[in-house]
């Protein structure tokens, strides 16, 4: 397919690639026919030494992409100390996140636990209540799994309608990363199940080390399945954003049950029903009433370039399209593209075969003819849910819910290259 | 397995987690067996505020880590412009190198190429010779693969010897990325490949931007496989240090192909013979004469933790014995462990089966009786290749070489769990 893809681009394309022979010069209108300097000149970059590397213990990215970080909305949180901070995900491509410039959201700061001050207890119904150090958690059997984690309130602003003009803002609240970690099951096991009994209506309550203590009820069959108790990310320690030293990783479902400053385990025979997971994190309904243990991310996709923060910056020809598509109940199977609004979808090609629970990244390699575009993506998961339209979404759930907006989204591309947040009936 | 294991380290592993009925406190001696503080009282990170985030626009390890970061060894080149800096994967897990720690090797210093000033010239026996901006390479169809890149050098300095003592030091000169790339083959297709008429005995020779250039000659049949030219690493832009905006990735082969700031490839009907692949790179043999077109990197693995920059905390029970094993032949499929020097040996778990050149992380959950241990990792990849021991690669190339040093590494472990780098005859 590449090939033919190939074969499809180059007529178009050796109208910007340069051809040395004719001398003129690559990407068109914006530099003239002359000799490129870059080209008959020596630079001065290949002419002297570069810059020593040693003297940066931990590297950053190059100046030139300074605009590549994580950004906030000062109106969606009272005060930074609660704020949130957005992945530019229109300017990342793969599946990989960096932490440097990864989703972060808390409730009352980042704290700055070390590894010494580190403890986790496990209690409640369990045969021995545990405390373990960081140093106990380095000697249990430890896996690595990439997840995504996506905010529940991720897109959340879309509800009544197109807000924000940003991919980064609309579905940045969310990241992929491999972790490193103890499964929560072999911890729980390690206190003893015996006293809780019949597992099936158990559950456990977490607690991170944070003022806020973030604590959220998980049914204990998660616990049980997936459920990692992580100290690394990307192969390296956690950011103190992400909980350092240890996080819960609780795969597909919202990233407010991922606990950041892990503190506290309590097995139970209830859940608590906690500010987390009544005023906050559950849909309210268009009567009114709330769906609350709504815990799963269900498929969801985006198209990350083109966007409104990432726009076509050449004319008519060769165009990548590209974005990502995600499901808590899984691997995503397919991800179709619209660029008519959703009347005509063609299949996008998955960079990789869809991840348990991780992000694939999907693109459309196609040939624009410079007219505008309604541009749309469309994630099919291994259960064969379809990603809902925002006007199918509004029929079932109303227009009063903040969370679990995983509506198609739209941009209106427009002949000058220039994408916007739009809705489309 | 994981279920037998917890059984198996349970009976050991309460004699260390903290009872909290019988008021014992977790990591043993360390601590007298006191109620612990970080458990009864209200520590201030739980009572106060944490900082806020919004302020850092690029995210940075925290504090407590500021030993993992990169690191050279003054000794081993003449000037800081040409210097090595090792991964610390004595400190990292899973698989993922993150930029900002990955290893990397200059030759004439890093230097800084904005995207605007970034030019590839494809030249030489095409149809027709082309020059790529950075945004014409962004409008072909692009892919997605993990890969490692281990410097030809990597354990060099061991051929006469233990020389190193630490696992960043002996085999930091690697690193295992998410690249974003265009695939050579379709640039070169683009240019058209019929002007070099029979391909078999054709090469390329690539170029980078800086002033050593550091060329090098690739067969044209590697050139038309697996090779991308990429402009993302870990879903980011590269680093300055790591080429940006464009490099080569040569999926297997010595890190030194993997030109950096790519400027020109030239097709030819034969190597070039360069510097970097004449007096640099090839493999002197006992006898003084030297192997070249020694590209592919061999199987091999490491003990990460422990090492000698990765001691033993705890007293003896469960530990957990980690590390990475790779092949530029395809993937790992079993890597095995030896606590005795290499008399015994026992499959590892591997946290995920072999991807096609890339890092394979491996963990051998055991119980250490507190005993010396001579800490050994065997690799085995696809093609049923087995690593090495010293000996026998001497056997074969004698003392003279520098390169290509893929045998196995040992840790002598004392009781009191510090390592140190030995040879076991």
């Amino acid at each position: 397919m590449t090939k033919d893809k190939n074969g499809a681009s180059r007529r178009q394309f050796l109208t910007s690639a340069a051809a040395l022979g004719a001398g003129a010069v690559a990407a068109g209108a914006a530099r003239a026919a002359a000799p490129d300097p870059l080209i008959t000149e020596v630079q001065p970059w290949a002419s002297g030494f570069g810059d020593p590397v040693d003297a940066h213990p931990y590297g950053t990215p190059i100046r030139f992409e300074d605009d590549v970080i994580r950004r906030n909305v000062e109106w969606l949180t009272a005060d930074t100390i609660s704020s949130i901070n957005f992945t530019p995900i229109h300017a990342l491509d793969g599946t990989i996140t960096p932490q440097g410039c990864a989703f972060e959201r808390h409730h009352s700061g980042a704290i700055e636990l070390a590894k010494p001050d580190f403890r986790l207890m496990i209690n409640g119904l369990v045969d021995r209540p545990l405390v373990f150090t960081y140093e106990d958690l380095e000697r249990f059997p430890r896996e690595n799994h990439v997840y995504f984690l996506e905010c529940a309130a991720n897109t959340g602003m879309e509800w009544a309608g197109a807000q924000l003009n940003g991919a980064q803002f609309t579905h940045g609240m969310i990241h992929n990363m491999e972790y490193t970690g103890v499964p929560l099951r072999t911890l729980l096991q390690e206190a003893g199940l015996d006293a809780a009994g019949d597992l099936a209506d158990k559950w456990i309550y977490v607690e991170g080390a944070d003022a806020s203590s973030n604590g959220r009820s998980i049914p204990m069959d998660k616990a049980l399945d997936d459920v990692l108790v992580a100290f690394k990310a990307n192969g390296e320690a956690l950011r103190k954003e992400h909980g350092y030293p240890v996080r819960l990783v609780v795969p597909g479902w919202e990233g407010n049950m991922w606990v950041k400053w892990l503190r506290r385990i309590e097995v139970m025979d209830r859940p608590v029903e906690s500010r987390e997971e009544t005023s906050k994190y559950t849909d309210v309904m268009a009567d009114g009433s709330a769906r609350k243990w709504t815990w799963v991310m269900d498929a969801k996709s985006v198209v990350t370039s083109p966007s409104p923060q990432s726009p076509i910056t050449h004319g008519p020809g060769p165009l990548v399209i590209t974005g990502m598509a995600w499901s808590g109940h899984g691997r995503i199977t397919r991800v179709d593209v619209s660029t008519d609004g959703g009347k005509t979808w063609q299949p996008a090609r998955l960079a990789k075969d869809g991840e348990n629970k991780a992000l694939t990244r999907f693109y459309l390699d196609t040939d624009w003819d410079g007219s505008e575009m309604l541009l749309q993506s469309r994630a099919i998961d291994e259960t064969g849910y379809v990603q809902p339209t925002k006007a199918q979404l509004r029929e079932v759930r109303g227009l009063n819910s903040v969370y679990h907006n995983n509506c198609i989204q739209t941009w209106h591309v427009t002949p000058d290259g220039k994408a916007e947040n739009v809705e489309v009936s």
